[in-house]
C-alpha cells in the first residue's frame, strides 16, 4: 500500500521504518526538513503539503502530541482530508480526546473518507521493536481496511468500538498504568523509611498479587534511581488532562486518578516534566525531605 | 521435621496439607475440634494447647487474622512460646503490624526461641496450589533452618531484611495490589459511562502498559461482574490499617494510599466486606446512581 506518514519523532519515525520495511511506499511530510531526511534517504516521497503527501495515499497515519497538532494537519485547505482519495483512511495514532477523534471522525465521514483513533501503547521501546498495543475506534471496515498497517507496527492490535473508543480505552490505559507508578512510588518510600531494602521488596512483590508492568519496568527505575525517561513525564501529565476532562464530561468521580492527577502536577511543578514518570517517587521524597 | 500448625481456615487449611504431603509430622491445634478433625484424620497429632503443640516441634507455623490473634496463641502459659524447645522456630505467615513482629522478635530471643514474620501473598489459590509468595523478615539462620517448611508452601519465597522487613514488604504489596483494584475499578466504570464495551477494554489494556495481575484477574470479575471472593475484601481493609498506621509512624505521606483507604471505607459501609475486592467497582457505580 502507499502510506503518508506525519509526526516522524520518538515515537513517529521507528513506527514509519517498520511500515517501510514491511513493504509499504511512504510518502512523508514533517515541519522541519531535517525530520524527513533519514527517511527521503531510505526512499520516502518527502512532500510539500499535508494534503499533497495525502493524495496519493491508501492509509495515511498522524503520530503528533496532541489534539490540536491533529486538527492542525487533518484540516484546511493544506490539509490530510483535502487531499485524501475517496475511500482512503487516515489513522491518527497519538493520544487525544474522544471527543476530538468523534468530531474529527464525523467531518471525514461527510467528504466520503475515514478517520480512525488508533492510539498506542508501548513507548519508544515498542514502538521500534514494533510490539505497541494499538487500540482502535471508527468504522470497522476501515479498520480491517488499515491493518496491515497497523501489523507493521503493533502486535496487539484491536478495535475497541466505534470513532472515540480507541482514546477511552487509551485514557484507561494511561490511568492504570501511572496510578501503579504513583503506587509503586509510594510503597518503595514507605519500605526505605522503614529501614528495608527496596530492591529485595520490589524482587519479592513481583511473585505475588503485585505484579504489573509498572513494578518491574518502572519499580526497577525507581530502585536504581535512573530517572531517564522512556516516555517523558509531561505527556502522561498531558493524558492525565484528558482522562479528567472526560470524568467530568460523562459525571464519574475518578477519585485516585484525580489524586495521581495531582502528584504529576507536582511532578511539573517541581521540574521532573522532562525526566520519566518514576520520578513521582522524587516527588514524594521531596515532601518528606522539607524541614 | 516436625512442624507445629496453628491457624486451619481457608488458607492454613491448604498449606498445612502441603506441609504434611512434603513429608513432615504434622502438630495441630485449634480452637474448634471442626478445624482439626480432616487433619487429625490425616494423621496429625491434635494438641489440647499452643503450649503442648509446640512442646515438640522444630518449626511452629501459624496463620491467623491479626496481630492480637498471634499474641494469644505466641505468648502466656499455655502459649506456643512457653513450649518451644531452645532453638525452635515460630514462623508467623499472617499479616500484622511490622511493629508486633519486632515485638514478639525480642520477646522470643530473650527466651533462646525464633520469631520469623512471613506473611504470603497469592490468596487461597496460592495457598492450594502450594505457589504463594513468602516474604519473610528476621534471623537468617533461622529463616534458613525453617526454609523446608516455607518450600512446602510456597514458590517465591524471600527474606527481605530482619524482622518486621516482610510485614513491610506485605504492607506494600497490599498497597501496589488494591490500589491496582481500584485503579481497574475506575478504568472500567468510566470506559462504560463512555459507553465502550469494558471487556474489549479489559483484553486492549492486557498488551500494554497497564498489564497487571490485578487487572487481569479482578478486572475479569468486574467485567463477568463476579463478585465473589477469592479474599474476603474486609481483610484488605485490615492490611490497609496496618500500612496507614506505618505511614504514621514513619512520618511518610501516601497520598493515593490515604484515597484507596477510604475507598475500602465506602466498600465496607456498603455492606460488601464478605464479597471479592472487585466490589470496588460497585461503589463507585453507588455514587453514579445515587440520583
Amino acid at each position: 500500500m502507499i502510506v503518508g506518514f506525519v509526526g516522524l519523532g520518538a515515537m513517529g519515525r521507528p513506527m514509519a521504518e517498520n511500515v517501510a520495511a514491511a513493504g509499504h511506499a511512504l510518502r512523508v511530510w514533517g515541519r522541519r526538513p531535517a525530520s524527513t531526511a533519514a527517511l527521503a534517504d531510505a526512499g520516502a516521497t518527502v512532500c510539500a503539503t499535508p494534503r499533497e503527501m495525502a493524495s496519493a495515499c491508501d492509509v495515511v497515519v498522524s503520530v503528533v502530541t496532541n489534539g490540536e497538532d491533529v486538527k492542525a494537519v487533518a484540516l484546511g485547505d493544506d490539509g490530510i482530508l483535502a487531499g485524501l482519495p475517496a475511500g482512503a483512511i487516515h489513522v491518527d495514532l497519538s493520544t487525544i480526546a474522544p471527543g476530538i477523534a468523534r468530531e474529527l471522525s464525523a467531518v471525514y465521514a461527510q467528504q466520503g473518507a475515514e478517520f480512525l483513533d488508533a492510539p498506542v501503547s508501548g513507548g519508544s521501546t515498542g514502538a521500534r521493536a514494533g510490539t505497541l498495543a494499538i487500540m482502535v475506534g471508527g468504522d470497522e471496515d476501515a479498520f480491517e481496511r488499515a491493518r496491515p498497517v497497523l501489523e507493521a507496527m503493533g502486535k496487539t492490535i484491536r478495535r475497541i468500538g466505534p470513532s472515540g473508543a480507541g482514546q477511552v480505552a487509551k485514557a484507561c490505559n494511561q490511568m492504570i498504568f501511572v496510578t501503579a507508578v504513583q503506587a509503586c512510588a509510594e510503597a518503595l518510600h514507605l519500605a526505605e523509611a522503614s529501614g528495608v531494602d527496596v530492591a529485595r521488596v520490589r524482587q519479592a512483590l513481583l511473585g505475588g498479587s503485585a505484579w504489573s508492568r509498572a513494578l518491574d519496568v518502572w519499580g526497577d527505575k525507581m530502585v536504581t534511581r535512573d530517572f531517564s525517561p522512556g516516555v517523558e513525564s509531561r505527556l502522561h501529565h498531558k493524558d492525565f488532562r484528558i482522562l479528567m476532562n472526560e470524568a467530568m464530561s460523562t459525571g464519574v468521580p475518578l477519585p485516585i486518578a484525580a489524586q495521581v492527577w495531582q502528584q504529576l502536577n507536582a511532578m511539573m511543578g517541581s521540574g521532573f516534566g522532562r525526566d520519566d514518570t518514576s520520578s513521582l517517587l522524587r516527588v514524594l521524597e521531596q515532601s518528606r525531605n522539607t524541614p
